[in-house]
């Protein structure tokens, strides 16, 4: 494996946070450029929330909170507290440190700055030292149809808590909403050894970043390869409603079935050890197939697995 | 003293809602409405934040630091550090729990209430049926021009500490700016016994409110009889920086000289009991003068500056 390979992820929250973690253990800051999805951002309370690019800047400054997924670690309350003795919202949590951080990136989008520029600003003073990207600085809106009428993503998967049962799934603004000019730069940079899809949700979390105008063609036409990991193991998310959203929309809830979803742009596909009955019919899709241990528990866990897509970088590099 | 006087009180921050709160021990919510000052209010953080009108709140909810004479006891100060950080504008200390007070008003302005409306939400929610009124809904900023420069209130008050030698005092928007729709009705009832001049700083607290339009005219006009509590005492003032701006201003800082500042709309002027050698002085300036103890340490003090405050009114208004 060389450390020179360079790279873009592109990733949601929880799931594509913990891989990104494990890449910048094995990659040096200026070959690892993370995309983050945004389709989740939301107003709230007057705040601009960022909740995929917060989990992805809270895990790769070790401020993240492992019980919860979501927030920070040795978080107060008090803010959430008082809210409630005044009869305000309380169904999304804001932790009174969690907090900072959006008071700060309201602030800042208010006084006209772009949302890359602050991200990037963000995770400076986080000691990250690698290019974190929103997908968009426009704003683009995952809204979700379900049996209960149109929510809006936070609605469903926080104040719902993912049970209404999922129809379709849209991007407001998708249209009209632009890559950030950092993320088009990398679409378009003959530079990139890889593109690796994270194993974050790939309907609620994945889809928006590759929905953005010219993104998947750019991927399908690239020369770097384009890997993805598979968010689901013996047919099971790992974490979140993934399964449960697959089976609603009628699919089988296997990761071949993912893999054909991305069939137009990956190259390599990694499963879990206990899918490799599997490899066969995804390598029918055309695609590459890896299998290793999928599920990250421990850091050396994220760490095996950021080593083993850049094994297969570099083995398909090689065969390009 | 009759409970069934009908008061209306005009107020500031500490020193008034120090006088506010005894006034609500001896009258009933119906009878007693307190207009708030709005000119220390600003934009910080991308927040609307109201100095005076919290600190009225949280007074007369038992919520008030008393250490500190603003914000709220058992406060904590996890949002602060966070900020700190990011790097974010520390200057101004905004507690997790006063957070959400700022947080919630700047979410329901955006949503399109008036900050009349909130206010008196905000009042009710914490138990506070008196009127709540900020003296406007249009923005109105106080600033100080100084040997340093000219500074938003909150600059010169917080980050400067009051440092900087004032030369002029100036309220930005003051002309526009019209009194709530609730104390224009108040000023122009003929149902209102008195007006009450809490001892709040005089060219910081209350001048804005009595610098609004007409506001001033309409008080020496009406047949309610107006009276003020001296903040000054033995020729200083009880808290804040009233003395320092006094002096620099030029003016001799005594419980006279701000009664002569308000000379065209008092009816009636109370000094400390330390400061009745200045009685004939005041009265020759056509004010009726009573003296008790005006330094609030306790709530009976409070409570005693309340009743005498009434009993003043109830004389004059037999005068009549």
């Amino acid at each position: 494996m060389s450390k020179d390979l360079n790279i873009v992820a592109l990733t949601g929250g929880v799931g594509g946070a913990k891989l990104a973690l494990g890449l910048t253990k094995v990659l040096s800051p200026e070959n690892l450029s993370l995309v983050v999805n945004t389709g989740d951002d939301f107003q709230h309370l007057g705040l601009h929330i960022s909740p995929d690019i917060d989990t992805l800047l809270y895990t790769l400054s070790g401020l993240e909170n492992p019980k919860t997924g979501w927030g920070r670690n040795g978080e107060t309350w008090s803010f959430m507290s008082a809210l409630k003795e005044l009869g305000g919202e309380t169904w999304f949590q804001l932790g009174d440190k969690d907090l900072a951080t959006n008071v700060y990136r309201t602030a800042a989008l208010q006084a006209g700055m772009s949302l890359s520029d602050i991200t990037q600003q963000l995770a400076r003073r986080r000691g990250i030292n690698n290019q974190i990207i929103p997908m968009s600085d426009d704003p683009v809106r995952t809204r979700i149809t379900t049996d209960d009428g149109i929510l809006d993503f936070q609605e469903y998967f926080v104040k719902h808590q993912c049970k209404p049962a999922v129809r379709e799934i849209s991007f407001d603004g998708i249209e009209t909403a632009l890559p950030t000019s950092r993320f088009q730069q990398l679409l378009e940079s003959d530079t990139i050894d890889a593109f690796i899809l994270c194993p974050s949700n790939p309907y609620l979390s994945m889809e928006p970043i590759l929905a953005l105008p010219n993104v998947r063609d750019l991927l399908a036409a690239s020369k770097a390869c384009v890997i993805g990991i598979s968010p689901v193991v013996a047919g099971d998310s790992l974490k979140g409603p993934t399964s449960k959203i697959m089976q609603e929309l009628g699919l089988a809830c296997s990761s071949r079935q993912i893999a054909a979803h991305y069939q137009d742009i990956v190259d390599g596909w990694i499963i879990d050890d206990t899918d490799t009955s599997l490899t066969s019919e995804i390598e029918e899709l055309g695609i590459a197939v890896e299998n290793t241990n999928v599920i990250m528990r421990s850091l050396q866990d994220r760490i095996n697995l950021a080593t083993a897509t850049l094994e297969m970088v570099t083995a398909l590099r090689r065969d390009f």
